[in-house]
């Protein structure tokens, strides 16, 4: 799957054919189609895999018997490795979005996990409620969207332009300034 | 202009070519190398001239007299305006990108509107310090790294995925989160 990643990465995703991946994968075509019925579902099980390992340094940085708000300070922090792996992949990604966007079912799967985090976000920010360290009246599910929406922001433009701020400084910050606005201990 | 604009988003990008350009224009085709010395110019000329009319909505809602913190609202509600112009116009600006990242001064030229909205919202907040409704201690840059970070990933959601949320209400949402951390009336 990575020698697909960085077949995608060097050649860009249209012009990388089927062909070509079975190659650098070292499989056959028959093997390939069996798994992957298109070049679609290949990029789409990468985004897959490369979404677990956000999953992952997520998980890791829900340390347990932490209260919510330290724990969303410490997510913030994992941004500069997942800006790491996304680094460089940007024009592949937008070339897949392209060609995803003439596929209702495609784009559908592509957006799919994006909803994913919003709910995992919504989950946090009520079991922050439950123990007491978030303001009982915020609404999670916005607030949750809030927080989506400023780190898919930040990711776009740490990948599009990277030295134009500290990113790793406005996620922080970022995060810091809405947890200040719901949080109970001010 | 507009009629290239609704041309690229008809046909996408790539497809559209300079004679049909010129064609859906009525313009010769040596009048049109005089003015744009290639399609990437006709583009980033549609996008200049995009960005002047958000500038507009921005410059609207900034009344005169009024406090920092409500001009910062009063433009969250700038962003539904924003969003009917920019809806269904995604892949057409997702393929300029894919090309653009293959000329590092097309690159350049497309990214550095959005770092003069970073430099007006750094000026608006550091004019609400002036004036007393934003806490001295803000970091008036990272702040507004912040709130662009916000309105690009909420941008982004909301032309990638309409449905998902009401991205209005998100949008004013955020700002408020933002603004009760950073104002001096608490």
């Amino acid at each position: 799957m990575s020698s697909s990643m960085s077949l995608f990465s060097q050649m860009g995703y249209e012009a990388a054919s089927v062909a070509q991946i079975c190659e650098q994968a070292g499989v056959s075509k028959g093997a390939f189609y069996h798994h992957f019925p298109s070049k679609q579902d290949v990029f789409l099980a990468i985004l897959e895999e490369w979404l677990q390992g956000v999953d992952d340094q997520l998980s890791l940085a829900r340390l347990k018997d932490e209260a919510v708000p330290q724990s969303l300070l410490r997510m913030a922090d994992t941004i500069g490795g997942i800006f790491q792996v996304a680094s460089g992949q940007l024009p592949m990604f937008m070339e897949f979005m392209v060609q995803a966007s003439r596929d209702q079912a495609v784009w559908n799967a592509a957006i799919a996990p994006y909803r994913r985090y919003q709910q995992r976000f919504a989950a946090i920010i009520s079991e922050g409620q439950r123990e007491g360290s978030i303001c009982p009246e915020v609404n999670a599910q916005t607030t949750a969207w809030v927080l989506i929406s400023l780190a898919v922001g930040i990711l776009l433009q740490g990948v599009v332009d990277p030295e134009a701020a500290d990113w790793q400084g406005v996620t922080a910050r970022g995060v810091e300034l809405v947890l200040n606005s719901i949080k109970t201990e001010k």
